[in-house]
């Protein structure tokens, strides 16, 4: 199955959370720590608790990359965790000349088995071309970040009077040839979302920045709904995995994505 | 000593070449693959091999990550490999949002414990700034690549006139307060050097895409002596690693660099 195909399914089932694996060891419920693999067990809780209400998993690379070699066993092995209907998306924000791009690709998706990555456009499109040679996988190619920084370049005005950011989106809807291209829009820029949305067409469009950085989860699917989006996926990281430090938070984590959940389809219900 | 004081050294002494260790079990020399580290083995005698003519080695992290957690394992004991006075550089690419911009920090000088790293700038300044807090490090920013993509955004006209690349160097100068940023710069560009040179101030610059890539080592190094600048380093991959496959290649690697160097040696002198 291609991944968008993965993704469509979750979608028809009106499935729009992506859980941000961002396992933080200083952060996880202490009682974790005697466990032989703390990062592992951790994940595989979260999980258990959220895979019924969620359309894919982002593991945040630099987490694990911190950890050294043991952390990179920790990201092979928390991706086998993942479901095999649920997309499993390599937050890596890659990006180099091709031929290494190539090898990039390779870790991420032959070595790895990531169904998507995140990627950085900065260097082009030779630099972006070795993903997309994966035909069933799916590429989320930074447009607009969640961060203050995105005021620095991404919001810098062109020539003809557009961002930068909107020639990027231009472009990746020309290199969608093969229909595996996505884009990461930051939930933080809700004006500029009222505009850009009917620029994205059929793109799936993965928005972080919900939570503690301040985007909203029901804003973000109103908006997308009363579009006639239905390609988006909410990621949900910090505000999902740390609202509690108990033996029990599984069955914490688990009612907060079950809310947020039900927000969305009723959204959606409304709508319809 | 400082990442700085460490190329200061170096290019007191005319060593401006860098080794990039862009380590392909497919290009290696066939004899190697029955050691028990065929990596590692190879870049050992690559190491020995150029360390008196090297200014620095850079590790292509996506060669290193395609092979899994070995591969983890190579990129540190490689980096292990590299004498301490000689400057170990990350090519990773990497940025991202503060919070996780801070593992990669944590990754690159804390875990494995290098000098310097290259870093994209797409996502602006927060996604740089937790890399600048380690004041010892050297920042090699992206400015304009060698590759074909760099027509594509890094050369998009903004609508003061200026390229986005020129607006990327002008921030990095800005961030500099610790003297820890650099830049990428690719040989490629030579008609765009004449002019942007005048720009860079006292910043090293990293310039690979010499050699496969078309880039010149002894124009490079006539444009940045002609100009006063000396913090430039000429970095080559490829047209060393690969030269020869043979048990004997790395002596005809020494050659080779020793009659690189000695070209921008020549140069240096000639110009005195």
């Amino acid at each position: 199955m291609t991944a968008l195909k993965k993704l469509k399914n979750k979608i028809d089932k009106n499935l729009h959370i992506c859980v941000g694996l961002d396992t933080d060891t200083a952060k996880i419920p202490r009682h974790l720590l005697r466990s032989a693999d703390p990062v592992l067990e951790f994940n595989k809780i979260i999980i258990e608790n959220t895979y019924e209400f969620t359309s894919a998993y982002k593991i945040n690379f630099a987490f694990y990359e911190k950890l050294g070699a043991k952390g990179f066993e920790y990201l092979s092995q928390t991706r086998k965790l993942i479901p095999p209907d649920t997309l499993a998306i390599a937050d890596a924000k890659r990006g180099d000349i091709g031929n290494t791009s190539q090898m990039y690709a390779k870790a991420v998706f032959d070595e790895l088995k990531f169904d998507a990555v995140t990627l950085s456009p900065y260097m082009g499109f030779d630099s972006i071309q070795p993903f997309l040679a994966y035909k069933d996988k799916l590429n989320f190619i930074l447009v607009l970040t969640s961060n203050k920084g995105a005021e620095d370049f991404e919001k810098t005005k062109l020539e003809d009077g557009k961002f930068l950011y909107q020639k990027v989106l231009e472009k990746i809807k020309e290199w969608n040839t093969e229909e595996n291209c996505g884009i990461v829009y930051g939930a933080t820029n809700s004006e500029e979302l009222k505009k850009d949305i009917l620029l994205f067409d059929d793109l799936p469009v993965l928005l972080p920045g919900v939570g503690a950085q301040g985007g909203n989860l029901e804003e973000l699917t109103k908006q997308f709904i009363s579009n006639n989006r239905k390609n988006f996926l909410i990621n949900i990281s910090r505000a999902l995995l740390y609202l509690n430090s108990t033996p029990k938070f599984g069955y914490a984590v688990r009612n907060y994505i079950l809310s947020q959940s039900e927000k969305i389809r009723q959204i959606i219900e409304q709508k319809l």
